[in-house]
């Protein structure tokens, strides 16, 4: 790939002639393409022409009047060299008449015209961009030419992409410094702000969640279960609206599981499910330990809190509006959330165990079993894969997820510890 | 910000002693941050403590026999000198029992411990990783964490940050040239492969989809309705199937609709829907005109050709699995398709309008006509919007999904040209 500018965008002919005659007669017949602006495709043309008579001061680019003077001019040309030829049009706008655009009113489009060895001719037209930041348009112009080529484009396929990408760069451009600005090569770059397989840390290190993450996972209502504080007819409150959460947790995984499009997404999510049902199956025998004769017909027609209400149906409309990883976002704010709850009071001294007399220690002791824990890492697991191929904007859209989602279970804790029972 | 290689990895001392006063008495005062490595804070602190007896050798790690030796050579060094001082243990593995890992088997975790100057330390620990590709790891922690201050972010969340980047580039890092090689600066850096306002045209272009979008937009089918050579009961066999279509086409609108969680999203995605049910109520007039007699009750009683259950259903799937994005790409292959069709037909010489004899012209004029362009214009621009956030998967599932439903709109021309009518 070579680049080499004959005749700038102001006129001036930035080659003596014996260096044209070399280009013409030594660097040309090895190109794959030459990608000339219209005043070069006629110096060039003209040379080939009558090696003679070369002037010193462009072309003047007003004897083009339509556009088939540019497909002349480019056939013309590449009919003379042996490589293909894209006569660039970009100082040549054209009115949506078609007709040359001799004044800055009304230009509609530019194009480019690419005239192949095998004699068919291509035309690409795009929306003429009125801007400055053009500086350095044909050279990177020429290079994504060359890029596209070697990832085994076609050449008309490798100029297309190359012509959305340099339009692109000047749409996105800034007008740094004087003069002509340069155009924004990286308008399509874009940067995840986490590493493979850190997103769930991302999201509870997020500034919008952080505090919250931890007022949760630190909640009153778990340490008042670790340390036997908590009265029984409030853990008893708990567990009734929990039991009703988890109808709606466990549809949430259901739907989870007709989301996953492949087998082994399908199988993930639907362990996951048979475990939040092994779960509520749990409660009803807590229930039944702290409060005999309590069933889960019970349970089932306890009134549901607006606590429950908000945070299951807002679960259940991320999965009907949302795709598979919102959905799963919304989920695992309560399930990692309760191993790390857990976990943070195993190591606490002021925790008070079964044997020493905490009869809401079981609870501690499910959420940081092994078994749990296997169990969520499977979630993070799908999650984390899922998460190397987010957006920028999905990701801004799955925090806020994840932030009112850790907020209702921070509430759901208050409203169990608030809670008053007559 | 400034990043100083005192002592390498292999133990050198680089800097002379004179040099090492001089760090000492005139930049480290000005640092917000020493990032020392634990022999180069080692040798720090004995500057600090005694300038006159600096030795030429580093220090031998292996006085170091804990955690708690690391947390304290950092508060030391940090009471000494004014700045905050992160000691870098990466060469300092730990087993995953918390004692130092002094063989290759068992290495669990590395840990920086962060002294700042109001005398708190936090400690970061990460599992370890093994890598030779950690060429460059102290120069990029110092500048990630320089760069995270400029972003206004907490010393101990850049340090957290940052630490988060490397072990990613770490992690992802390639092994180049001999010895250590580089760790991957760009791990987290993705390109969308369209430029901004072209994800319509980057679908239609893409390799798997061209050819099957040209045989769409230039099929048969539509070229028979625009020269009027189309037998009538083909028509009509088409007008009932696609009636029987466009019923789920709406239900699948109604339920994008639904997934716009912005009024502004949800306006347009109305606007859309009631174009659709305007369409459908042209075909119960064009079939009206053609068979008189014929109801609405007749085509909704049309048995549906496996061709129109394939392609409903598959659209409401996508609307229920996947989200906005999805079921937007899944519906908008039809609506700019029968656009590009239409249009390509107003063009060519073999068409024959109504005033030449065309029965089916009138079909042409919907699609071709600016109302309908203006009601695709209104779902493309939604699309291009999303399109700005794609992240990598999600451009290549849309592709996919975007090629299917291309595949079955042809499909259902193909099917409408070769309907044996009894």
């Amino acid at each position: 790939m070579s680049h080499q500018v004959m005749i700038s965008t102001s006129g001036s002919v930035l080659l003596p002639p014996e260096a044209i005659s070399n280009l013409c007669s030594n660097l040309i017949p090895l190109a794959t393409l030459l990608t000339p602006n219209i005043p070069e495709a006629q110096h060039l043309l003209l040379y080939y022409t009558n090696p003679g008579v070369l002037p010193t001061a462009a072309f003047p680019i007003d004897n083009i009047n339509s556009m088939a003077d540019v497909v002349d001019l480019a056939k013309r040309l590449q009919e003379k060299c042996s490589s293909a030829v894209l006569v660039k049009g970009g100082h040549l706008p054209f009115l949506s008449d078609g007709s040359v655009a001799r004044r800055q009113k009304g230009k509609a489009f530019v194009m480019d015209v690419l005239a192949l060895s095998n004699g068919t001719v291509k035309i690409f037209s795009s929306p003429y961009i009125d801007s400055n930041n053009t500086h350095g348009t044909g050279c990177s112009l020429a290079s994504a030419i060359a890029c596209n080529i070697g990832f085994s484009q076609p050449l008309p396929t490798a100029v297309s992409n190359a012509r959305d990408y340099i339009s692109g760069a000047i749409a996105a451009s800034y007008p740094l410094g004087k003069g002509s600005g340069p155009i924004n090569h990286v308008h399509n770059i874009y940067r995840r702000p986490y590493s493979k397989g850190r997103f769930f840390d991302y999201l509870i290190n997020h500034p919008r969640v952080a505090k919250i993450w931890n007022d949760y996972v630190n909640h009153d209502f778990v340490k008042k279960i670790a340390n036997g504080t908590l009265s029984t007819e409030n853990f008893v409150w708990y567990l009734k609206q929990d039991y009703l959460f988890l109808i709606h947790f466990v549809r949430a995984k259901a739907l989870l599981t007709y989301k996953g499009t492949t087998m082994s997404k399908i199988n993930e999510c639907s362990t996951n499910l048979s475990g939040a049902i092994r779960e509520s199956a749990l409660h009803v025998r807590y229930c039944a330990e702290l409060i005999p004769g309590l069933t889960e017909q019970d349970l089932e027609s306890t009134p549901e809190a607006p606590a429950t209400t908000a945070y299951t149906r807002y679960i259940l409309d991320i999965g009907h509006s949302g795709d598979i990883a919102a959905l799963m976002v919304s989920l695992i704010s309560c399930s990692v959330g309760y191993q790390v709850a857990a976990k943070n009071r195993e190591k606490e001294d002021s925790s008070v165990r079964t044997s020493e007399g905490n009869p809401f220690w079981k609870w501690i002791e499910e959420y940081a079993s092994d078994k749990y824990a296997e169990e969520t890492q499977v979630q993070r697991d799908v999650l984390e894969k899922l998460a190397e191929g987010f957006g920028v904007t999905q990701v801004e859209e799955l925090v806020e997820i994840f932030r009112k989602v850790t907020e209702m279970e921070r509430n759901f804790f208050s409203a169990a510890v608030e809670a008053k029972i007559p």
